[in-house]
């Protein structure tokens, strides 16, 4: 219905006129937006947007977008990304032993909910192996332990690489991810299966029974070297009650866990997060 | 915080430039914007827009803004208004016997969550004079009958006109308003007692019970003359189940119908609410 | 973790002594009760109940159980209905061409959610024959056209039987059912893509879309004779706004529908689910 | 509608037979049961139930219903409670400087949501005293400083005496209530405005402004001397966005907390909440 369009996201200093600014420079060229949201954190004195323009009809190539509109963001001194809707992302799914995100995710990758491919599983056990070959996926097991962890780490690096990937979607991958890794490779979100920040760090759901709570929740957020403590980018919770055992949580849980992490996913790929300080803006 | 500010809301035929054309009226004039909005319906071709800047260092006086957007907005075909957060609506509040949203809205005008006053109540019973009493409220007993219902409606209009109000909230006032009266004063909000268009009309929770919904939920809309069919502001739910006898499915209703048309009138007075067709496009 | 058990599930006239007169049943025979839960609706006269009890110790053979509650429960004039937890009820789940509530059943099914069997998938088109490939599941395509509607509901009947079917999941199944099939089958569940009684029939997306509603919502129920009319067993809703198209709704909702179709199919195979009117008791 | 009834809330160790004993005590002394559920916590080997029955018709005195039921509970090492649901409980609401909570539990006790009677408004601060006056409601302004806290709270404790209280709401009462109070008078419901566990202690809603949540929720539970650990009665939750300043979650916050504090005090004065461990079964 659309065609391909360009999207920026942008964040700067507040003044007057950057509305102004970034709509001319698209304008002037021709351009057609068909979305913007704008965000001022006052405390910060910062101004955010988000603007999405139609590609057909647009007089500037596509890589003099780029340096074409870094002549406008230099004197704002503006951070920025520009992104083209036609480029497919390509994500690494990693894995432990529960396969309720990973089938969620490849199923709305399929049904073209993602603009995203999916080329490789990661997973520190083989279990999962035999869904990679039913979706005719590559499947790399490697286990880590202590003692292997930078070397392993390592590897999986390389695998990323090998596959150019662009993200990578811990879909349950019980394991931490060192600072070192991250910082080589930081575009990864996670889905944590609480109402962060409650019941940090591991086993949720028994600390969530334990305590007595009437609500359990998952959050899904970019992954930083502080454990579960990254910028959130969405939220989801569900009603239980004293009825509910451990392994009802966990059922309950895995639903919004699915539900949590795509809309995460999706909102990444569309473009429509952008990360300051440790917090998001979500332009919906 | 934040000084006063105008806001635009603007519908017009979608077309390149709107947002560079709209955003350099009030960069020109010295605006600092402060929230910028905007959705392109693509079925109608209808563009749709909301902007507010800040009236601290912008040079046109307040009385030449319409003017001068005007010479911008007709070439366009737009449709237009223009508000300041100064300005301090007067809503009516029309109430029946029933008194949970009267108390939650004047609770909230005093606690400022309404930039607003309510001078005024008008109902067509006696009830609720104690409650305008105890607020120190005027309080109009108007009864209607099918006999009388054409000349106290026009006591009603009157009444508008003295009190100089700009919005009338009916606040479970459980009477049909005829649609001369609507022609003569549009401004209207109504809370219906259902998840509409679930339960068009008379007894919802009874209609709701009957049925044996799960869920229960409350709308308000604005007011046309085709019978709770009105642009939807907002609406919320709440889950119940076979214990909920009809009093508990009222009980749990009110708490629904107290917030959702709360959240309706604050919407419409922070002039985020742009109607088009019978659809409403709400700028949070 | 706990042996099988037996569950009653009972309704009868309202009398006192009705607890007493079934739990002492229970407790004759050496029956450890683990659920037992009543709801009385007064306006109907009825008791309704609910109770589970573990095998293991309990006296009485499990074939002479039925025949023993019924000296009880003739007196009482009941409707009442004995399972097993340990049977494995077989389930023919029903689709047109979309696969998400399929494939979800069919992972809830192999995560153990379900304590049943999916032998057949049954479609009126031959798409989603990949999938039951995939799972190894048999495939039936049976066209429907109003020409043959007679014989075809004939072939599909004969295939319930022939595999022992003993619930019918129609998973979007977009075809209505005839009251003739019902009657000879009517253990059957449906998904239907709307809050009901709103947006009754074909295209509920598209209609919510035009009225401009703020949520959206799915609806299981038993399937009846009358279209997207009978006794709902469980409903859940999304809020939507005006960014939203038909496409969007229609992709909110397949979450929505996956997880009330499984809860609503969940329920009825732990027994949970009492039929009375045309409404629910559902057992939480 | 329904006559006066009894409420039994029993807990005791799990064993066969409970359900027959405890329902033949009522049928055997002609009582009707219109409410009868249970709850076993397996790792707990615990039994606990709420059961009620309609006065009309039963055969044993008041006055002689516990002496009876405990000829029955001893032996099975029980504890239980029993009430009559026409005994008005007599509420001391204690605030500070927030209104909302106040007006709301005064206006649900005036539209009879709340079978109690609230004869004593109790604060730190003179504020609210117009709010008492204006429903007609002894106010006492009792400072409290580090100081004078000991001295203070023994004034709390004789009003509390002076007006026969049965039960304690903090209606957003910012003061820490001493372990020697809460060992003497401890029937106190509190509401925090977090959802407990996360943004335990001060200024919550800043904490989750920080924290970039995207959710926020409310929390009522029963205060123990360990703070805002106490068994939690009822949560619930709302969405927010980056667009919601620390205000705005202020704001909307509030309405949690009216709803949330409401629902709680309204489960225990039905006598649906059981106790046990740190953790609460609600019957429904």
């Amino acid at each position: 219905m659309i065609s391909p369009t360009a999207t920026l996201l942008i964040s700067c200093p507040d003044q007057r006129g950057l509305v102004a600014k970034i709509a001319n420079f698209i304008y002037a060229n021709g351009g057609n937006i068909i979305h913007a949201d704008q965000h001022t954190d006052f405390a910060a004195g910062l101004f955010l947007t988000r603007i999405e323009w139609q590609l057909d009809g647009f007089n500037l190539p596509r890589d003099l977008i780029a340096p074409a509109f870094n002549a406008i963001a230099q004197p704002l001194q503006a951070k920025w990304e520009l992104h083209f809707s036609d480029t497919v992302r390509r994500i690494a799914i990693w894995v432990s032993r529960q396969d309720h995100c990973l089938f969620d995710l490849i199923w709305r990758q399929r049904a073209k909910e993602f603009a995203a491919e999916i080329p490789v599983i990661i997973s520190n056990h083989p279990d999962l192996k035999v869904v990679a070959e039913q979706f005719d996926i590559d499947y790399h097991h490697i286990p880590i332990i202590k003692e292997n962890k930078q070397e392993q780490e390592a590897k999986q690096l390389e695998l990323l690489h090998q596959y150019k990937i662009d993200l990578v979607v811990l879909a349950k991958y019980m394991q931490i991810i060192s600072g070192e890794f991250i910082s080589k490779f930081p575009q990864i979100i996670n889905i944590h299966h609480s109402f962060l920040p409650a019941f940090v760090g591991a086993n949720p759901y028994h600390k969530a029974f334990e305590r007595g709570v009437k609500i359990i929740g998952a959050t899904s957020h970019y992954v930083t070297d502080h454990l579960d403590a990254g910028p959130i980018i969405e939220q989801d919770v569900v009603r239980v009650s004293h009825r509910d055992e451990v392994e009802d949580l966990i059922r309950k849980g895995k639903d919004l866990e699915r539900v949590v992490l795509a809309r995460a996913v999706r909102l990444h790929l569309q473009n429509r997060v952008l990360v300051y300080g440790n917090k998001t803006v979500v332009f919906e």
